[in-house]
């Protein structure tokens, strides 16, 4: 196992974290405990789902949560903190409990996939880290999981490292890429850190460097016989790069070869080029493609019957660029009274969609047994268990006459245990674990639900206690002051 | 000075970049020297230039660059590698030199904004960190720069960390934002790094976490009378947090204060909230604008007469939203032969505008001197120099017919020394002295190119000798091969 200098990304909050959290410490909230959720509300792509990514590196983060003087110095130097909260941070921990989704689970809008029960300054200060981990492992994640799905089978290597925003933005994005079903990526540090196959040939500036494109190719497959994926567009596909390369390979026998096509219509190119590695004999001689590439390009290129083996894509993996911001929020659920009852909070907004659900909750997904596939997810409050030897019936949280009884299903909770008082229990699973999860979590998705467009509509739905308490915060009948 | 941690990025390059150093030290090519520019090909947004910045993070990696034992492990388990050359490795530096133009220069397409001379091994090397550092933080700086300018003067400050793509997004775009004049930042240690003032006050879950709003601005006015703004959305922005913060700000006596909106109609709101803030004799108390804002918005807030003080500014900034790649390209324009000559290089493509300019190149911006502003960017060969006491005629390097002749001008030269035999030259500026350099560059442009859409074209045109050289090439006339 490779060893690096782990970042400690304590100050990495936004300020008003701490002028809450001092605020809380002066007003006597130091010891009252809240709840938080993370969810989001909007699919990317208006897409169907998306696949919960980054959680390993939020453990890292509240593990490795401390002050150091120096930042003690800067926070006092701000001239806004009060000297007992600044010495309270020196010794600063997170001491709550977090649950969370697996990394690679298929997650919906409106459901948690991740709750936080914590003192409230804890819990309030690790949001910022929390939420920028999680919305950009998720987001990138979600997008490689639609296009690997794009490239039906065929292995699609992540590429963008150039083009991410910032070095993190490269490295931890490799690894969501692979985790959601990418076969590797070009960036070598994401492979010592987490695993992720890193591969690569050669640039253009390979050929130019040479007097001749077919002296850059037959110098590499001298050197590289075994892994010999020749760029054949420096000059012209079909009139040069391709016929260097087969030259090149039979020069040095090698069946076992690639090309790639970089630039230019990748469709005819890929066809003709085909046809001339075939007729040389080449039959084993794999083409990959590059060049902004993404879901949709991918599914019309095999659409238009482009010969193509395998993909490389990157800035519009690496930044998601269709869809750059994956929205998730932080928001305040319930809070403890001075008898340690669970008051629920809701947020109201005029907005319908801002509206929060409310309470300290579980998150199941029913399993329709027959098929192995997920029918709908089911929040309930914390202390409702779904009891699978009966019969359930759940119903649209809006249109509630739309019901639907399950008989024959499996119950399973999301949210697992990652901390208890501070103390990390969760079994944290390799890259390769979590990316073998993702791809079992994909499968009990119907295809309905897969669609680029249009998707079937997953169904989220509350548990009739939870149901109702919503109601009755929604129309101010539940008395939810706890410091009477 | 606070220190930490600086991460070594030593391995965040695309795999092939070692795959073609093997290459290049095995071929005998070890020693050769190469020239590669960096530049870009297009506009964000569809504007008229972009932000120079990153170098200050590529002068660290440069300075950093070391291969450690695990890093060799690793290099060596992956067997591709010579062993020779993994030795070479272990005592691999960046031992060339590097050009660039300052941070918060105003940059164009086509222009060199960095050249790298080096052995070959080294400049490609470097290629996937310099690309990614400079395309990240020129693409936020760009983007800053839009927003603030749509503000017309009012502060925006950049509130995005939560939504940025990884922590180095977070931190690095705060900074990049700050140097194309954003007032500050919410991300804490971006202050504590780069000095980018961070602020902050409340979310919507203070508000909440008390029994009532006006209990929850009492507490925050009496904690933080000299910085009260207040956030007055969580129920209803006019019925309820307008009259709660005026309650609040009358009963502490604070009249240097702020209120902050961040969902509705930010137009109507504001103007309404105006009217009771002075109807309260608050004429002093700032109204602060949030909610997914970008200079599209802002500007047509400002237009239809929304009564804003200042703007936060989040996902649309901190990931460029709009444009989230910036395209900046590194590729080799000329090499040494074996008498040191400088041999030009050129990418020929059947797309025009990825024809590259070949050569060692300088960069002249041309100044007006009446006016001080500049008329047009002007690329020479690096033996050449303008003579501004003579007049110096210019040319659209495609139609060629449309001339423009230079009396009285200044000319700068852009590419300022950075590295010399890899030794750090460069006198590096604060972060406030780049901002001020930033400021002082879009002073010197035109406000025709400075339009959102449809900006002026400034010209970026061709020495006659440099246009002749890439003329020749483009036509196969020059004879390039430098292994003769």
């Amino acid at each position: 196992m490779y060893s690096y200098l782990r970042e400690n990304y304590t100050m990495l909050f936004d300020f008003y974290e701490l002028t809450m959290g001092n605020g809380y410490f002066l007003s006597g909230y130091e010891d009252k405990i809240s709840y938080f959720d993370v969810f989001y509300r909007k699919n990317p792509d208006d897409g169907g789902f998306a696949i919960a990514c980054g959680l390993d590196q939020v453990i890292d983060y509240v593990n490795d949560l401390k002050f150091t003087d120096d930042d003690i110095d800067f926070l006092r130097s701000k001239g806004c903190f009060d000297e007992k909260f600044l010495s309270y941070l020196k010794s600063f921990r997170f001491s709550g409990d977090i649950w969370a989704v697996p990394e690679g689970t298929v997650i919906f809008p409106g459901e948690p996939i991740m709750t936080v029960r914590a003192k409230t300054i804890e819990a309030q200060f690790i949001e910022t880290f929390v939420l920028l981990t999680l919305n950009h492992q998720t987001m990138i994640a979600t997008k490689a999981s639609r296009i690997v799905r794009a490239a039906e089978g065929r292995p699609v290597s992540e590429f963008g490292s150039r083009r991410a925003q910032g070095p993190s933005g490269a490295i931890l994005g490799a690894r969501a890429s692979y985790i959601a079903g990418c076969s590797g990526t070009a960036c070598a540090i994401a492979e010592e850190r987490f695993g992720v196959p890193a591969t690569g040939t050669m640039a253009h500036s390979w050929v130019l460097m040479f007097d001749s494109e077919f002296e850059a190719f037959d110098t590499y497959c001298s050197l590289y016989p075994g892994a010999a994926t020749l760029l054949v567009d420096t000059y012209n596909v079909l009139q040069s790069g391709v016929p260097n390369a087969i030259k090149a390979f039979k020069k040095h026998g090698i069946t076992k070869c690639g090309i790639r096509i970089d630039s230019g219509d990748l469709a005819y190119l890929s066809r003709k080029a085909r046809k001339m590695l075939d007729e040389a004999g080449l039959t084993e001689c794999k083409i990959v493609a590059s060049n902004s590439l993404d879901e949709y390009i991918i599914r019309d290129l095999l659409k238009q019957g482009a010969k193509l083996d395998a993909f490389g894509v990157g800035e519009r993996l690496i930044t998601s660029k269709s869809t750059p911001v994956f929205g998730g929020v932080y928001k305040l659920c319930a809070v403890e009274n001075d008898k340690g009852e669970i008051i629920p909070k809701i947020k109201i907004s005029e907005n319908p969609e801002k509206v929060t659900t409310p309470h300290f909750k579980k998150v199941y997904r029913l399993i329709e047994k027959e098929s192995g596939k997920a029918i709908a997810d089911y929040l309930t409050v914390y202390d409702e268990t779904v009891d699978t030897s009966k019969s359930l019936t759940i119903f649209d949280p809006i249109y509630t006459w739309k019901e639907k009884t399950l008989t024959d299903f499996e119950a399973i909770e999301l949210l697992k245990p990652i901390f208890v008082n501070g103390v990390c229990v969760y079994d944290r699973p390799s890259t390769e674990e979590i990316r073998k999860h993702c791809e079992e979590e994909l499968d009990r998705q119907w295809d309905e639900v897969k669609r680029f467009e249009n998707p079937h509509n997953y169904y989220v739905d509350l548990s009739p206690k939870l149901w109702d308490i919503k109601q009755m915060m929604l129309h101010g009948l539940l008395k939810t002051e706890d410091k009477q």
